[in-house]
């Protein structure tokens, strides 16, 4: 008998992962190339070819029981120090290596901050839409997610209900920009608007909130966009990053966690960080990527495939009569169903090889989410399905 | 402010992770060779060649997308294959793809099955002495660790005790041999005894009781002794494996858990492990690993070395009048202390600069653990000492 608190975590387990099990058996039905599988954020560009060189240089040059070794399990001092450098330079922060601890990718950190931080009952609010497996990051450690509704013109955080939704409880708060699944990045001036409230929130119920920043987009924005630096606006703010997507790097399992010094009861929280990051089992993040990625900290990503991806899609679904905002950022287009229930959209589409998600998966119903990080000419090929689509409904 | 429960897991966090921190800052100051570390399981034989290079030929060979890509959350199918098919060669079983589960190293994969299967209150059951990790990876699902008490003489586990602790609330019992800290193997016919106590109790209660064998240090045993494969001898086993000590490859965090068909619920326990492996962020092993130790399942383990040290260290000290029991498998030597307070040994040791393990953090007071996965001239170096000692306690 499995747990029956896993019982739930199966039963609302990712539409997105089954969607992509899925698309691999119809890919072995129908072929490939006849499958137009838009489910998962799983990075068609290969890795900048640095990182494969980085990975055989380490290797060529450096100890294997030092590169294959246990270390600190925060990480490597240098590799920490070296990221710390690459923030400060890029962000004008003032980060050292003890800010740092390397993560098993963003989820990793993201479950690593969590149970550092929260007892159970503390809840912690997220903007609708949202990537779901907060959901269960936050319940893994009894928390309660509590969820802002989308604002479904702009996309940008409801920061008027946000505001209404804290209480006593809140422990912290996670914002996601550029933002999985709508496209879209969080302004300074949301930004600013957004850590007044949590610094009057914070004077009114004498809590400490903290800001989670869950940012494996930050590299992939689009024309002169810029995603401010969370840190410099709010002390209580964390910051969880992600070589996943920029270095096309999600198998990996490789990221990082900033704890700024100002964050409150640092030395507890980044004590804990490390202790949790242990007995959580991922002892450390992977120690040849750890040594990998310090390598590659200037390594300019290329978003323009998913640029020109970008280009084809919006305009065509556009012209085929459908409603959505062009995406800023990530690799997501987040596009209005046609009916009410997205679900038979999907469906609709499904009909055509054609893969999306659901909105209601993001707490946003009504909407679906197109990952756009395939070949262009898989996106070329799904037009006449979407077209078709588009038409089935009269647009 | 951080949660209640971290405070106490950050109290009774790792004495040996301490010790190797402190490690670390000893060599600065009296230079790397003039301290004797012998406090942390981290692998001094390099990783066989054969990893090298299988990690650069995936590198040269396959899809950038593909090595460094998502997968299946449950890894590779060809690599899972590969880790079935092995152990049938090796253990005369029976597993498929389907019966593996590539996880974050052995301390992922048990708590990827603790959270499969814990509801709070659910009791596991260990032997003394015991890695004190599995207090905290029980901890974290509020499962209950109860401790069968050492034999100090055999270190075999005490099955009578065993039987005795057995209730309707047990939910699992782990088990790890080669066993750290003591270097014993449990004999089959120990098995077979802990395997009817299992069957009669499981009627006796109506219960499924999972054995999970912990196995990181199956590969490292000196002469011919054997480690019985235990899915063989008891239906609802899970065997948890990790490369990190066969391969030297701790850093990397690989390994995988074998959930054979005959396990209680296996249907819905599969589902459940590979769901926790997503949401507990591991979301899947380090990709590039799977895909090279795949490669490397036939590379002959070297214990040469491990058994030279095992040999003059075990030599030495029984020389110089300490007590211990020979080893028989892992790369620990665990020793009674010459006074009844441990820790006031380990502070003796210290002041020759050499790091041992005191035996309460394996619930085994009166016994130090002596981790001699370190160089030759370690060893050799630090027999002054462990000599100055001896006399110093009269032996």
């Amino acid at each position: 008998m499995i747990s029956e608190k896993m019982v739930g975590f199966v039963k609302g387990s990712s539409v997105i992962r089954a969607m992509f099990e899925e698309g691999k058996k119809m890919a072995a039905i129908y072929g490939a190339d006849k499958v137009y599988d838009f489910s998962l954020g799983n990075p068609n560009v290969p890795a900048p070819q640095e990182v494969n060189e980085a990975i055989k240089s380490v290797l060529d040059e450096e100890e294997s029981t030092f590169v294959h070794g246990y270390m600190s399990n925060s990480g490597y001092e240098d590799v920490r120090e070296a990221v710390a450098n690459s923030l400060n330079k890029r962000f004008g922060t003032a980060f050292n290596q003890e800010n740092i601890i390397m993560t098993v990718g963003a989820a990793g950190g993201l479950n690593v901050i969590f149970k550092t931080l929260l007892n159970p009952g503390d809840e912690v609010i997220t903007f609708a839409p949202y990537f779901g497996e907060y959901r269960s990051y936050v319940g893994n450690y009894d928390g309660e997610l509590v969820v802002v509704s989308p604002n479904t013109e702009t996309f940008q955080p409801n920061l008027d209900e946000f505001e209404t939704k804290i209480t006593a409880k809140t422990k912290a708060v996670i914002v996601n920009s550029p933002n999985n699944p709508s496209g879209v990045v969080y302004s300074e001036a949301t930004i600013i608007k957004m850590a007044e409230i949590l610094n009057k929130k914070q004077a009114e119920f004498g809590t400490d909130i903290y800001l989670i920043s869950d940012e494996p987009y930050r590299e992939l924005v689009y024309g002169d966009v810029e995603v401010p630096y969370i840190t410099k606006y709010y002390d209580n703010t964390i910051v969880g990053y992600s070589y996943s997507k920029s270095l096309s790097l999600p198998g990996e399992r490789i990221g990082y966690l900033v704890i700024p010094s100002e964050v409150a009861d640092f030395e507890n929280v980044l004590g804990a960080a490390n202790v949790a990051t242990r007995i959580l089992g991922y002892v450390n993040a992977p120690s040849l990527m750890q040594r990998a990625v310090a390598k590659c900290l200037d390594v300019e990503v290329n978003v323009e495939p998913y640029n020109r991806n970008r280009e084809l899609l919006y305009n065509s679904l556009v012209e085929y009569g459908f409603e959505c905002i062009k995406p800023e950022g990530a690799f997501y287009l987040f596009m209005k169903s046609p009916v009410a229930d997205e679900k038979e959209f999907v469906a609709a589409c499904k009909e055509h090889q054609i893969l999306i998600v659901p909105g209601s998966t993001f707490a946003c119903p009504g909407f679906v989410r197109i990952a756009y990080c395939v070949s262009y000419d898989t996106i070329k090929n799904s037009l006449p399905g979407f077209k078709a689509v588009a038409e089935k409904y009269g647009l």
